[in-house]
């Protein structure tokens, strides 16, 4: 067998290994559970990491990512009470208030099989993703929804909004997040139909 | 000379001269002017589309990009009165307030010239991006800045918020923006450095 296969089969083994270990600990969100264990049944490809999409208050003590910290996460749609409970609640830095959409890094052993992937999140209607890395035996590809929502609700651990309008956005919010699941099923959809 | 190596270098020649028309046209947005011509200078590579960032008042009448509209748009910060300007004008549908980073289309010839892009990109500390498409002589990249920020302040034309609360946020994406603005410039810098 020569060696970018060889590789790549290790690859895909040890992330198979992780992923049935991440799923039996419930650490993979739900929404994101079909289609990870789909592409672990694959031949050709494997996922890394994944995030289903979430709605999130993030602290930031500084402009750095290493400075962020979650003060809330809910991988599904959230109540007002829920919202407000995490907005009232002291915190030291800035806050943002965030819908982020999923995120997905699938692994696959070629730029051929790659290009699939580009062609059936297309299909799907995703519009961001592409390869990020490119070794033999080892492609990496990541793949990103759109639909989300980010901006600052305190500053220096003061509110910047009264609850009421934070309570107006929270259905803008829930709404982004519900059409983020459906694109996100879509797309495994796709891929049950194009991934062998 | 072989198909691939003609195929690139047609490619290249034609993007070039739609580059250099955009240019003289003042249609190539300020700050990604001097990244853009110096990648039309190199040997191996060309952009193919660009935007530097920029604040946005976008209107959606439905859910779907192609119903989505530009009430305002700048490739700079902004002031309070050019916001709500922008922000009291009527509107049918809803209104989005945007903070876009910069995007980039790179083309190259080859998976190895793509990811000295990707590590380029890496080195600058621009986070998002990767190869979209790959073909015998031609592969393009794109390159997202994550320096963003985006929500809804009309719902069916009739305002979310009062002006003060646009007004506090404005401070945030200017700043935003500016940030996004160096991050460009880092990234042209490690271009110079890297790219032949």
């Amino acid at each position: 067998m020569e060696e970018a296969k060889k590789r790549f089969l290790m690859i895909k083994a040890r992330h198979k290994e992780t992923y049935e270990q991440a799923l039996n600990q419930g650490k993979v969100d739900i929404q994101m559970q079909k289609l990870c264990s789909f592409v672990a049944e694959t031949k050709k490809y494997y996922t890394s990491s994944c995030c289903s999409g979430r709605i999130v208050l993030l602290e930031k003590k500084s402009d750095k990512k290493i400075d962020s910290y979650f003060h809330r996460k809910w991988h599904r749609t959230i109540t007002k009470k829920e919202l407000l409970e995490g907005f009232n609640e002291k915190v030291e830095g800035d806050l943002w208030f965030k819908v982020d959409s999923f995120i997905l890094h699938i692994g696959t052993d070629s730029i051929e099989n790659a290009q699939k992937i580009i062609m059936t999140m297309k299909e799907a209607g995703v519009k961001r993703g592409g390869i990020i890395l490119a070794e033999k035996g080892k492609v990496i590809l990541e793949i990103i929804g759109t639909d989300s929502m980010s901006f600052p609700v305190k500053k220096k651990g003061k509110k910047m909004f009264e609850n009421k309008y934070l309570e107006k956005i929270l259905g803008e919010a829930n709404k982004i997040l519900e059409r983020n699941y459906t694109r996100l099923e879509k797309l495994e959809n796709k891929f049950e139909k194009n991934l062998e």
